[in-house]
């Protein structure tokens, strides 16, 4: 039975924790869901790493929305160096799934944009853990999680 | 018994450690308090992983107040790294509470700012070490701390 | 008989894994190759040193293409930082293979651009697992990958 | 018997070790000094953490004056983040006295702020050894190094 | 018998690294050079780990030319970020001599800076290595690197 860690904000104003699980459960069986909930995106790093370490998860989604202010931009950059950085101390991955508060033009679209991509990484979580060949299989695909993949080059 | 630490700085305009060991004894019982004081937030990630390491602290309130030049801000990126890291070598939360000087319009509601955040900031340490059920209750719920929770979005 | 680990990602336009893969094969042999891929960029660091120390690489090649938008280039930063810290953590040699989508005029100059950087790093990495002495005799010649070498200052 | 390291440049204007362990010595008793100086801010990290490690010092001060370019400030961020990463590492206060080449109007006055905060930092790492107490009795009283203490709000 | 490391890039286009050994030659005896050469400047920090960790160097010279684009200077920050790690790993000097393509107005002076940087510094090394005591003499001096020295500030 493989363990997958699901940590999100109280921050964010979409329920991303709650999109992913329900994703996952539709992805397959094997796995359960082990979920925590944080203040903000920059303490994701280490309730991740808490996440593989100390419940013994095989790998972590790390859902938030950071703002749209400078200093939200640079708190994202920070949480984004702590995933990497907790990702390197554990050799586990986690997958983050960020959504900027200004990548969609109004609040109804960043919500299905929030939940958009939450369920895709979902899925690539459930293969990364489950079938990594069908990653190899879409290496170059310019895939998307969210928006519309854009595809790859086919101009050569 | 768990152990709260509290480290703030000489530097703040505002003495948010205070506020922050008050709020946290109105929150309830069952904890004890270490403070300390450093001069600077770049003096806060080792200070605050000394509590951790040297006076077993559970978890940690790391409250600053950094300035509004541009040198300033770098300050608060650096210090903000440094407490990142200082979890991930621990496995355990340090609650980070910056109020930045340019934050607020004036002085009367920067100091007002300062205390509301250190205290709802209070509230989430003492949720996160007794109550964590809490926090999942409201994920995605767009809570702040300091001015007005902006609230989930509804218009879906 | 030396591992060459490749990881490349799924949101790249063009398969930079089998270029680089094609391109060690003609460099030579006495290697064998371990390939995986993810999603993105941020991906590449822990997949990286998964390689060095679950499957033993000798060396890793890291393929990506940051996208072009400024929270883009702060991936590739962070990404950037996060392999550095990878072969710091391993003591080996993890060579980054990265293309900015907007290096190149048009789609295909830059399916180009990734083919051609993708194969000159393969034959950096043949060479450093097989001819460090051909680095050497290089030094200061002012190589590129990918568009043409720049060449030593020749004024003095 | 405690041990002072004493860490700063060939590249500053300024002897700003000399500042600081002349004040030191004002402060009182109960301490040696271990000096080096090394060329620029960039190896103060490592040089602070070896006087830490190898000379068995109970605190630091690393002292330098970053130049006025992009690339100097660029310089000071990447020494500031080496610093908290040392202090991280050994669990050991090492205080930063950075006082940049443009915060002064003119060289008279840069000498004179680079003297200045050096003896008041000083007294910090004084009073961090000998009368922590003191710091928290100043915590949120707007502190300031160098220039004049611009003091807690008073407004409320 | 000392060991001086001494690494550079095939992406300079000047041979700092043979610069960097023949004025150490010049300057005395009691050592050996161990060299190696990289493909581009984010390489030296893992390179530069390996002579001390692996070829047993007391001392190490990373030299490169980051060029004048704006990711080109994210890449020397993300290099000179990973150098400072790597010294804090091993307790061992890194010495980094990076020249700016943009730091002269032409190829001919950017190859004259090339070379008297790496060997200005080369003698910094031989003097951290032997005789400490002469930086010391030298704190605060306002020595330079390459360009003329500006000197320490005289007026007050």
């Amino acid at each position: 039975m493989m363990l997958i860690g699901v940590v999100d904000t109280t921050f964010a104003r979409f329920d991303m924790g709650s999109a992913a699980i329900d994703e996952l459960k539709r992805c397959g069986t094997g796995f359960k869901v082990v979920r925590r909930t944080v203040p903000g995106i920059k303490d994701l790093p280490v309730a991740s790493k808490k996440l593989i370490e100390e419940e013994r998860c095989d790998i972590v989604m790390a859902l938030g929305m950071p703002g749209s202010k400078a200093t939200d931009k640079m708190c994202a950059h920070e949480a984004s160096t702590g995933l990497i950085r907790a990702q390197l101390m554990t050799n586990h991955h986690i997958i983050e799934v960020f959504v900027h508060e200004d990548e969609a033009p109004n609040a109804k679209e960043l919500a299905w944009l929030m939940d958009q991509r939450s369920r895709e990484h979902a899925r690539n979580v459930y293969n990364m853990l489950f079938h990594p060949e069908n990653l190899v299989k879409n290496a170059g695909q310019g895939l998307r999680q969210g928006y519309e993949d854009i595809g790859p080059i086919k101009e050569r």
